[in-house]
């Protein structure tokens, strides 16, 4: 038998294959690893979860265990409109909920829902590595929009709109931005709202890390500025646990949100119940900003642990931008070098970083590396620079 | 803002908005519904998942809410392996199996590995509605294939290879099928294997029901008689909990299921490793073949009441195929009266069952329809069968 496969999976996963060997190099127990994105378990609240699982089970067993809706458990989408309050949203509804296998899937069914072969999306630059891949699957063509320490640049983006009057999306991250870290500033989150506003774009906006911020203060969603016009997604895997795989897509466009659910529909039928019971008991019964206080608490330590040790250890040079909050810190090695050959080299001496490439669209052999700071150890951070500054030296002689 | 959305979202669902009419009507708390198909919540292990959700929970915490691995949890894969042997299949290992969101996500993630638009696939005739929904989003043309009493008819089988030699798969339930509760017989098992061996189609059979036989004796898998040809689904859906969202496919062929597992990484990462481990403690801890004894039990005198309801209430002209197993009846109206009319004014009465279109790639106003026993209570049953008997008579009359 031979098999005679679609096109869309023959051709190359964006990236997946790059990111795929470095992911599992850095997976080896020998290696100090800054390139993955794992949230610290300190963030998972096991004994609570046994709780709400108990009370789930005993109460109303078999509606965990039953079929159950498309759209989600109502009292999580309940909890989900509520929590826009804090970003500014708050005329959100349960009925504006979707709730999916982390937001991940928010990406995926987009995709579905909006992209043509050949279709204009516009994406920051650069942007979440799994959205360009979701995106790509569907074979659009994807406009990067340059971000810097304040955040998209409003220039650019009206000008790409200006020569892209027919793109269908945009997707954007302002707040601790994956790769990044980035945040947009007030300013640039109103005048980038202005712009948008005046355009045809639908914009998703995708936030898993804004509760994850330890100093300074928030800004507001985009959701905020640009009602319906703004798809927010939002996930419990930064805040609570990623193993659950619980996330959703809060969209207040009816038309779209009908369209979603019915793939959504097609395509699993819906998110795992029992999860979204014992997440609902979870919330109803604990105090979840007490729970994240100490994730950041945690966070921040480390975040400004490593920020010292690049400080220190990291030859001039090589730049980094400070971060509020979040899970990464984004670096730029000075002209001449590439991450990927930091990376090469760092792997050779036990450290694993990311190297930017596959965040970016088109660029390759770039300069700039993510590092995550949730998940490793103090001694790992200083090791870990220490023995990057030393690479960083030897490649810059 | 004007959304424009893609074509394919934008054509008409597939029966979708048919099926979701029949089923809101059938959940109205008056009508005694056999038209959807949930499992009776006498085969969800409450307490039992209570102890196995305690034990994952306090003894390795941190991994059941971490992310995990794309490919799913390698003890609960080890399992499904090993069950093969039941259906005669003995070689499959743990690293042929992908766990999956449920076995519906299977169905979309094949779709998008196999198919482009136009491309021809083979189904049953009819075939699970949802598989046809999601094989649907790809665009292809669908085949059908008539199936009888004893299963798949070998001479229209063959027909349909000779006259589609470019077909890319063919989709069979040949176990208790949904919707007609039909399983091949040896022989024709035997003779479409033959058939399909000779074939260059990926064969993928998609396995719910065939834990639930109460009588007779089960045949083997197709992936006894074609090995890796054959790609085979599989659920816990209907032996311990559909909410858990959590099946698998068994794909032998490593260049299809690296396929398959690069698009399950970009569209959902992985399945929720909570639930997984939770029914893989569940598995470990509990005997299965007992538990799944009380549901065949429960369902055989609930088919067996059902069948002896409707030799009793229908009017001769009014046939059904009886059942060894599974959780459906399929019964056919005689000429001149559509399962429609029935549909409509069995509603009218209270009574729903889910007339026979849906399942059909084209037949429309067809006279069959199918009926679900597996979560009525008895006296439901004999109520319904009398109101359905009284409205066949009526439109017989």
């Amino acid at each position: 038998m031979e098999l005679k496969f679609s096109k869309t999976i023959t051709k190359p996963d964006f990236q997946g294959e790059f990111t795929a060997s470095i992911l599992a190099a850095a997976a080896s127990p020998d290696v100090i690893s800054f390139a993955g994105g794992l949230p610290n378990p300190v963030s998972f609240p096991v004994k609570e979860m046994e709780a709400a699982t108990q009370k789930v089970l005993s109460e109303q067993g078999a509606v965990a265990l039953q079929y159950s809706s498309t759209q989600g458990y109502l009292p999580l989408r309940q909890w989900a409109a509520k929590r826009y309050e804090v970003l500014g949203v708050t005329d959100v509804e349960a009925d504006d909920i979707i709730i999916t296998n982390g937001s991940q899937q928010a990406l995926e069914m987009i995709g579905r829902a909006m992209i043509d072969p050949g279709d204009k999306v516009l994406v920051e630059n650069p942007t979440y590595l799994v959205a360009l891949q979701s995106f790509h699957l569907y074979d659009p063509q994807v406009i990067p929009v340059d971000i810097n320490a304040d955040g998209i640049d409003c220039d650019k983006l009206q000008a790409a709109i200006d020569l892209n009057p027919d793109a269908k999306f945009i997707y954007i991250i302002p707040n601790f931005q994956n790769p990044t870290g980035l945040t947009y500033s007030k300013e640039v989150r109103e005048k980038a709202a202005e712009i948008l506003k005046k355009s045809n774009l639908l914009v998703l906006e995708d936030n898993p890390y804004s509760e994850l911020r330890f100093s300074g203060e928030g800004g507001k969603s985009f959701g905020y500025y640009l009602g319906e016009q703004c798809c927010m997604f939002g996930t419990f895997s930064k805040i609570v646990s990623p193993g659950m795989r619980i996330g959703w897509i809060c969209c207040r466009n009816k038309e779209l949100r009908a369209k979603l659910l019915s793939y959504k529909s097609t395509a699993d039928l819906h998110t795992n119940i029992f999860c979204q019971m014992v997440l609902a008991q979870y919330l109803a019964d604990n105090d979840l900003d007490e729970h994240i206080a100490k994730t950041k608490e945690l966070y921040k330590q480390k975040a400004e642990f490593m920020m010292e040790c690049m400080r220190k250890y990291l030859p001039a040079g090589v730049t980094f931008t400070p971060t509020e909050g979040g899970m990464f810190l984004w670096a730029e090695l000075p002209e001449g070098i590439t991450a990927l050959d930091l990376y090469r080299k760092g792997l050779a001496q036990g450290v694993a970083i990311c190297p930017g490439d596959p965040f970016y669209e088109t660029e390759r052999n770039v300069r700039t590396f993510r590092v995550n700071y949730s998940n490793s150890t103090d001694e790992a951070i200083e090791k870990g620079m220490q023995i990057l500054g030393e690479a960083c030296k030897e490649l810059m002689a």
